[in-house]
């Protein structure tokens, strides 16, 4: 069923609470691919009704980002959460979700000044405000975030630990084309040519995992490796290469203990991430 | 029944909610007098359970605050609590609500940087932040707050309302001793010559409000008839004096909506707040 209004879902996970159904979450920008897919999956099989949304919230892009031509998909959307097993698809106005006088922040300090954070100022303060919102207007059991992206996981759990917030966090590892390219939503933006040369990504990072399993603990000689393989693709231009730890993000030089190592990667003009951990 | 953790009142909470029962909430620093138990009371009287929470929080206080002196009665705050009709009394202890590294911050921007929220920087961050944790833990139907802290509403209201927090906001009219000084936990500080000079407060403010009634709309004039007074007393020392519009709390020069004047007042060491709104 979809649906735009807050006071209609509202009213129906009333219902569902009263009844005392369990809920799960799956939160997206729509556009939906494989790697949604296996979320809204894994939340099908944990919980009595699942919602997803499909809101492309504008205060998580910045000023010169892909805010006005993020791919939609809505039609295709339903169907897959329909075929997936999803109650309920809501998709709000962002007239509906945000007010001309907003004033309300919800910022996470720690764990977002690297990586994407860094990079995207202002992203996770969007991420966290629209999630606090869908999480009062939900109210779910149960939440399920990618781990593609990485660095929000660890920021919601954080978000979700200092406020108290009454629902569990769950991740799905990352679903990739058969060619080992991460799905994202924003891989229709590729041409044919920038589609060939966003492999660079698994690629380089496969080299890395390679390294790793034989034993180099060395983070700068595993980042060069990465960095070397991406400058191999003259499409690719490095966003960041880094390799943290991967709960407090903070840098590793030496990989002892379980690390992420996460790259950003522009083909073209679209930016692409991908990520694996590493335990040692 | 005193409750001092988290899970504990979230069993009982969720009991409650199977049964289908209605919850009230009413924040306190504990300490609580008339104008608390005037909040306790109509949330007892429009609720099937009654949360008080009475817990000092340090994070809405600033480095040079009263937070080590804040003065604390949790046997005669259970009493009243008892004798209203609260079900639990919740007192945890800080490191039960604060992490080490907490790095979540809540914080609305308009409405705060104005009056207490300009004098003492950073304190309604500190009780956004609190009162998120605790909205998460107690899940009320309804929160009950005193028009003494009429900014502290309105910003809550802000918060709320941004957030898709699904609470509604009541408020109690200021509570007073029979010769007119607003009740507050903060009266225990004064000393006896304090506490007579204290009168200034409503005195000054009930003159303003004569005035507005005889049609005074200048603020300028009204303004300064209430510093007039205060500066009379010579263990005041005015912190602010102002009269804003009583919705954006923005600066009014005439009086010409519904006006809050509110006022903060140094008796001695003592910080004390009192307001009226005035509805043309």
């Amino acid at each position: 069923m979809l649906l735009k209004e807050i006071k209609d879902i509202r009213s129906i996970i009333k219902d569902w609470k009263k009844d005392g159904l369990t809920i799960g979450y799956v939160p997206t920008m729509g556009c939906l691919h494989e790697g949604h897919k296996s979320l809204i999956e894994k939340a099908v099989s944990e919980n009595d009704k699942v919602v997803v949304s499909v809101f492309v919230n504008p205060t998580q892009f910045g000023p010169n980002e892909d805010y006005d031509s993020y791919p939609k998909n809505i039609d295709e959307d339903l169907e897959i959460c329909k075929k997936s097993g999803a109650s309920i698809v809501f998709n709000p106005d962002k007239e509906e979700m945000y007010f001309n006088n907003k004033s309300t922040t919800v910022s996470v300090s720690e764990l977002t000044n690297v990586l994407c954070g860094a990079k995207r100022p202002g992203h996770f303060d969007g991420v966290c405000l629209v999630l606090s919102k869908f999480f009062n207007i939900i109210t779910p059991d149960k939440a399920y975030f990618g781990e593609k992206d990485f660095q929000q996981i660890a920021v919601v759990k954080r978000m979700v630990r200092d406020l108290n917030i009454n629902i569990e966090i769950l991740s799905c590892p990352i679903v990739r084309e058969k060619d080992g390219l991460a799905k994202s939503s924003r891989n229709v933006y590729l041409s044919k040519e920038e589609r060939k040369a966003a492999l660079v990504l698994n690629r380089s990072l496969s080299l890395a995992k390679e390294e790793l399993k034989h034993g180099e603990r060395n983070s700068k000689i595993i980042k060069d490796i990465i960095v070397n393989e991406l400058n191999k693709e003259p499409l690719a231009k490095i966003d960041y290469v880094e390799i943290v730890d991967s709960e407090s993000l903070n840098d590793l030089e030496i990989v002892n203990t379980t690390a992420l190592i996460p790259i950003a990667v522009y083909i073209g003009k679209t930016r692409l991430i991908d990520n694996f951990i590493f335990n040692i």
